[in-house]
């Protein structure tokens, strides 16, 4: 008996961590792929296995020639058809000047972000085609559709990767595969990095000052809801691309105070 | 023991009334409001009854001035506090060249489109900000952000509609009320409307053209189920603005051939 | 001998006067045409003659029922082809609370910014037409794009103008008629309304936190120079959207610190 | 007596060669860089030069480390200060499946459009954040805002380039650096080129089918008229954003017939 895969490409404590939960949750085998923290990926799928959920976990070298390739390529041979996959690497490497923002540092962006959907997409969707289904969820963020001050590389990699989302919608939808655009609008709770980069203190005035209690930051379990979701639409209404941000945030495209009303 | 209302303006036998059938589904009061038809509204609430849901029928003149405001107010005085409304007011009124666009048929897009949900949310957003939660879904239309030739009327009235929803976003998301914009890019497939329009042959003749079988027009049922989802997404991580098409059809921005790539 | 005809819909003493002037150094016969202060009318008109051009005005109550309408069909009659008109009328009531906002102050800004540029165009347009040539001007705001916090009545108008840009443009470019939506992105420095309304200190004072001496605001004679050159382009090569703001302004989409990068 | 420097990237006989030649007959001098075709780049600088005007050719592998930062850096040091920077370079390789969309080509898409607008920005804005002035203008195309089927390598490397404007932009604006992106939304006339592939026949054809005689292809020397005008706005009133199409051409968000309305 094969259990459909979930691949989840950068399978942290966060989105990735929580989408592999909930998809494991409802009779997914996933398959973990992180670049680093062996012990973290561990305790995550030891997590979902205590849950009674089927998991495993691998360290993966994305930007590493073939690393994305082989991994698909051995889940399917050797695990089972990956029916929904994940693609959540993040590239986002702070804010820095143009000055200050590298040839290489440029170039891992779009690598990471960019380069690696694409791969990923390349190597996956014969196997989807095949089948006639299939999902592809595509963690994004606002520097898809916004270029701020200090974002250069990371901007120009997440439109790439936007773009390609709908150049794989546009070839790919009407074959059965179904790929969303999901664009993070807003800062996630995530105690693991978020929490520990910060430090307790500044981490709950964050909380704080972004809502009530705790809900002013996105948490990863409640997104890992909406993903689930839109990997189960039925295929005579996909959605292509959505937002998701805090209540209490402001969307993108609003300023707390404007001149340009 | 009062139920949840969810509240649907423009409930026919699509969108609106399938709607209403899986809130009902779910335990919520579903009033359903429409211009016209007593009977197929009748029907639809007889529906809902017979699957052990809670329902209950207006006739409703949108554009007649204190008409929603009544409605809203009666609702919220008699029966029960609206936890979602749906707006689901359509104003396409077909293909028409600017000369056979009267100022009447012009105005009455606005009326319907922008005007409607103005007054609903003016009446209603009292209520849930006092109450600290609620949610309105607003069923919008491809013209919503692209202005096709013949489409002066709904294109006008529908980016007025759009960002309206973003202006009320911006005031009460931090309030605990959920607007969002779901932007249907297709056609639905409604039989007692689609499929009384064209009759059974050519109906027929779409649905295949469309798609495989029938998934290739928009299912209103499935498009219900993702009105629940938003409706029930964690404030922590809420959608403002999403899209649903058929798997077999381009999106709006997508061209069959294109002399501009 | 007739000069072709530039006709500004709402000439103040900012956008729009600083158009016909322009339009008038070039040859054009200048049509202003205001709601109130026949003062500053006729000074604008004194102006245009002084430097040698031609010009006339008019007194416009624009969301009365046929006011557009007759000015253009005795233009049209009575002085000569319109080639290029303005659409110059804004919209903004400030920043109002939906509760603060009034059903009538919401009808008024649709009335003003969206209905009257319809019923231009629907009288302009087949003069245009029958020529085979002609172009429409539209200014246009932030809040076309964007819906922020107090802009309910403002944002729907102007969105619902920003779509009818693109329906016309769909059905009348082809037949040589240049519809170009101008969206300008902040504040313009108008003496005569900004400056009187604020005082000549904290105006001074606005003028030098937004950039070195003036520049930082929108210079209204140099947003009428790409009026100009806009409306002179061939039809090979049109515009038909376009953004203007001051070098020292954020655009509407960047954020001066931002918490969802 | 130095000419300020107008520095073309991707300088064939459309665009960029009518850039450089409406720079050169404003008082430019014009630097005109391409890929290959010495001969034809030889006669490019011959007509400016025969025109009165002040010209000179290099031939560039763009994608070659160092070769932007070198030729910047020579002109710098060289010729003159470049006030003017138009980055010109295409990366259109026709409509490909995703199964013939090499890994390299997709890299390559990205090293010509987003790469090399980066290294460019990188080396030259230094020198026009010293002399607090310069514009770079930056030649897009539909790919960079819509993503249709077989376009993957075009759309997401136009993607980039277009948000790496706007984070350009965000950093640079304030410092007197105008960037805009200039989307061109259509086929453009270039007899040396499309006319060329075409053969005299087909060609001849294309321009009927598409509109009157030949103006239903963007025409290059129309196109410079608008680089040219922008890049000499007046900081107080600067275009980022603006589209170019042939009057008789649908929009990139027109359909001809469509379903979605």
């Amino acid at each position: 008996m094969t259990k459909p895969v979930c691949l989840i490409v950068g399978a942290g404590a966060g989105i990735g961590g929580n989408v592999a939960k909930r998809f494991a949750r409802e009779g997914y085998h996933a398959v973990l792929a992180r670049r680093s923290d062996k012990e973290g990926l561990d305790r995550l799928v030891a997590e979902i296995s205590g849950e009674g959920g089927s998991a495993a976990g691998f360290l993966l070298n994305a930007v590493e020639d073939g690393s994305i390739e082989r991994l698909v390529e051995s889940i399917e041979k050797d695990i089972g058809p990956i029916e929904v996959a994940v693609f959540n690497l993040g590239a986002q490497i702070g804010s820095r000047a143009l000055a200050n923002t590298s040839l290489k540092a440029f170039e891992l962006g779009w690598r990471m972000a960019t380069f690696g959907l694409f791969r990923l997409a390349v190597t996956l969707f014969p196997y989807m085609e095949q089948r006639g289904k299939g999902s592809l969820l595509v963690t994004s963020a606002t520097a898809a559709v916004r270029g701020n001050a200090g974002q250069h590389s990371h901007a120009a990699a997440m439109a790439g990767r936007r773009m390609l989302c709908q150049t794989l919608n546009a070839e790919f939808a009407a074959k059965g595969i179904h790929v969303a655009h999901i664009l993070i609008d807003g800062a996630v709770d995530a105690p693991d990095t978020l929490g520990k980069m910060l430090g307790p203190e500044r981490y709950q005035a964050l909380r704080e000052a972004k809502g009530l209690a705790k809900d002013g930051l996105l948490l990863p379990a409640e997104i890992a809801n909406t993903y689930f979701h839109v990997a189960h639409q039925h295929r005579s209404a996909w959605t292509h691309e959505l937002d998701l941000r805090a209540f209490s945030d402001l969307a993108w495209w609003n300023h707390a105070t404007s001149g340009n009303l």
